[in-house]
């Protein structure tokens, strides 16, 4: 941490900052220029409010040189994370395709899509059986039965499951039935959450909060992390800006960001990132164009009449076009499909 | 809902679309202009996803007309709605001032602060049991002695009690020891919690999210009274924007917009909404001469040791100050303090 | 046009809108629901201001029904507009390169640069005359004789010339040295410059500004095409959000987006997009998978002393590898290289 | 500025950079942490674009530790700067009201609108002569003209003169008719024109662009002052967010921040702010008790059928009041009107 002293400030002032850094036990390394005075603060300054030294008389800027988080970081891994959830790797050479419906809406449904998804080449089913719904007038989700239905579904055509939780009290239930727990958008720092998230064995997705920035997705798989939890995947599916086109602007730039500070898996979420059914697909291209090591696709045998997010959702033929342009594009950034 | 269809649609495309809406249930009324034929759909379209009708081939635009909220809004309630809490009255007349800490760091200090925050002339005692911070490796609250403490502290200076709950587990505990319950930003769209805080007989303070529009606002607020509990306050505290100088960027303007659209009570939140001492006062008094019905501000009598949020907490001499400039400004919009 | 009243409207307050409406020309088309009154507009609604019926009593929302802009839309135009700029031709099945530095630094630099552009594959040269610089005391360009060093160094390896005009009375000029005008994204609301763009015989990149919406970048590319000039290649450069890591976030859904709205050729600009070397080459990846028609790359032959924008550039190697990646991707979005 | 080495840097990379530094005469100061190496650059280091040395091998940030602005500082000028324009100062005791129409429509009108604004009150007359129009087929403005007539209406009523330019072609003729330079939102970075009004002896009321920071406003008011014009006043109108119900969202925080680091004074124009004759009232009063020197209020006569902007215009009976309301708030800040 670096304290800049305005140009203006006095011995004094630069005194009393050298008091507070002492008595919360830093080391000072003070650095006199021609203009300005800078305190190089050593020692472990991680959970320090900046704003605390900001404050003070005489003080003109306090920056953090060392970023907030230790354990998603290249420094304490340098090599890539590699996942192996039941022989199904994530962050290697293969690039994994994860699709299926918004929200299970029926045990016949989901058993359909299964089908599909399978034959489309995809390893793992996705499907919501708790959802989290802006108005409370419409579909929540067929909860419990939601996450056994998805279970047979995928042991039937084998295939690994994915699915959300939006409170820790279904967490046990998760566990029992999933394959991989997803962690929504909203609850990106749903804090009681990501603590007992920590604290299971089972592979988590945390999806980027629509205005968190990168560094704050990966302080949130830190505090999954600090729990003892080392399977984490970062999954990136759109941030808001004033655009108004599409409901979120899809962030293509945070998959080789995530992958430049962190060693964990990037996963791209176009369906949610693009919103509408046309862009999913270019929009997915770009996501493995640059760099993702998997990607979550939602897909329905019949998006017209899906309960949930239809309109993003692709038709099985669409999965299969997709696919088949991935099979192209993979090996330009060194993957296969 | 109006569905504009395409200059260029056919005949067919623009029949689907009408036999989609029938089914679903819904009266139309056709309209073909010069260039375009819209159709207006008559019937509760509340619930309906309107890119379902975007994604239709042939269609240009779908239009919510009416809001997708009923009880928060002016229609259902034209007169502003006017908390009573204990006597304490929210909404009026009168300018209500909350304060003290960021959290409650312990039984002696916030016995002090709900000392200095009744002398000020403030009529609640603010303080945080539960604490979300975004580092795993920072003071995380007292918990459930942080709210006994509180109830203590109110009750010998004759203030009432407002604190966060961040999970469902904690609403009994908070039932029973706090006057309002608040819900802070990062769980405005916690739709389990929203749910539940809808059947219990406690006044609610509902954050803003970061990157929540005033009509997700509105909606947020919709869930806690669709469920039966409908002693509801709005509270603006800052969102994000591009700008870096801020943690936030305070946007004054909901305060009014909200009166307008809302009958509820509107609360202004400088101290987050700022993020820096120096500019809570300013913003407090921006907020009170936009209109809004009562601030939350935090106070402690010394920031510059407090365990959290210190940077943005005033010294008690200055919410004093900021009291004496309220009582000047209070007038111009027919209010009093 | 529609005009929604309110559920609470009176008699006399509809009457008040028509009366308005008709002084102006308008044929009305009056609809009344169950719960609310809605008009229809019909007639040129463009110049209209829709604030203008939003503020009148009664009324509850105006929502335009047509975009505003005609020139640059499917529906004026359906098919692709493909440039053939002396031969080179932008919009087609061929993915076109623009190469070259951020400035022309002087003559031997430019000629350099030509050399190795030109055998990278890329068709035409970019490189900047006049420079818009943040700070007054940074190196603001060589101005005429960087266009002349520009055509110059062009000519002598069959290259097309790219540059920019900041002013008006910089287009003479422009037109004289290079083959393809460029508008910065500042310069995107610029109108006195856009209008006198639009009596000249060149065509022109107009790049979207950092807080524009795509509708927004639409209407200037209008304001170019109302004046006769309808050679115009709409590029995305980046858009300002809250996330910092970046200095813009790449739009790369405003690709498949501008392709569906507009027949104009669609550029992407990954350097000015990504703003960092290492994440120019995945952007670029990225965009000619979401179906960009060209790209226009930032590359020095010495980036490390690069006058400006040295950071974003890529060594001449890079670029060769990016060229040789964008062969493998670009027959999965039916292109050749 | 400071360069953080990454943890993993080796010695060469740390010579890189310091051999990088002192070919281009900077003094370096080496600081070696526990875990990192940080290099303090002593020397003029305003015009070095950080990114060139972010990207060097090892470099893990680079921090500038000085503001890129002078002239515009606190620490250039600590007291605040009073513009004394024919006798109306702006930036001291007194608030200072400029209104009148969004544009000249015809002399008839400005000489109207002359009597109601001096009538409430204000001391400066505003409209546009020449308007930046988002669609090319609206009402341009009356160009010259406006200014005269302009000119003549404020001299009967003993007014200033506040209008804008667009264009750096416009400015001997505004030079000589009105008495404060206003430059567009749009233009804020518009260089060419920044430069020509460091060189004229007029006030210039400079708009912060709707995506740019604080910091940005402060560099584009130092290129004014760098060429010799130090008269000059920062004004705020608002910003672009997610938020849709306004236009923008008028950053009211921006005002004490201005006025912290800053001398210069700091002009609210809540018309263009809020978007929304509605919201222009309290948005005016916020500004002033935030700490505002001046306020830009759009007024007119007959607002339903001005030919731009009509629906952010108060009635002058709305200005009156606006006025009223003023009075009372400007003693909270230590003013008087």
């Amino acid at each position: 941490m670096m304290i800049v002293m305005e140009q203006t400030a006095t011995e004094e002032q630069t005194q009393a900052v050298l008091k507070k850094l002492t008595e919360h036990g830093f080391d000072i390394h003070k650095s006199t220029g021609a203009t300005k005075t800078v305190l190089g603060v050593v020692g472990d300054t991680a959970a320090v409010d900046v704003r605390d030294y900001e404050m003070l008389p005489g003080v003109s800027e306090v920056i953090r040189v060392s970023d907030p988080f230790k354990l998603v970081g290249r420094v304490f891994k340098s090599d890539d994370t590699i996942l192996n959830i039941k022989g199904v790797k994530i962050g290697g050479k293969e690039l994994v395709m994860m699709s299926g419906p918004c929200s299970v809406e029926s045990e016949e449904l989901i058993r359909e899509a299964a089908r599909f998804v399978k034959k489309s080449g995809a390893k793992i089913l996705r499907g919501g059986a708790y959802k989290p719904r802006s108005s409370p007038y419409t579909f929540q989700g067929l909860g419990l039965d939601g996450y056994k239905f998805l279970r047979r579904a995928a042991d039937e055509n084998d295939l690994l499951v994915i699915s959300e939780v939006m409170d820790r009290e279904q967490i046990p239930e998760a566990v029992k039935y999933v394959d991989i727990i997803q962690v929504g958008a909203r609850n990106m720092q749903n804090y009681t959450l990501l603590r007992e998230l920590g604290n299971i064995p089972k592979p988590i997705l945390l999806k980027r909060g629509m205005s968190a920035t990168i560094k704050e997705l990966l302080m949130s798989a830190e505090y999954i992390m600090a729990g003892g939890n080392h399977d984490v995947m970062l999954c990136e599916r759109g941030i808001r800006t004033f655009e108004t086109y599409t409901r979120n602007t899809m962030d293509i730039s945070a998959i080789p960001i995530l992958k430049k500070l962190s060693h964990l898996p990037v996963v791209a979420d176009p369906s949610h990132g693009a919103g509408l059914r046309d862009l999913v697909i270019p929009m997915a291209r770009a996501a493995v164009a640059a760099g993702a090591d998997a990607l979550l696709v939602e897909a329905h045998q019949d998006p017209d009449n899906a309960l949930s997010d239809g309109a993003q959702s692709l038709y099985p033929e669409q999965l299969d076009e997709l696919m088949s342009q991935l099979k192209i594009i993979a090996p330009a950034v060194g993957r296969a499909l």
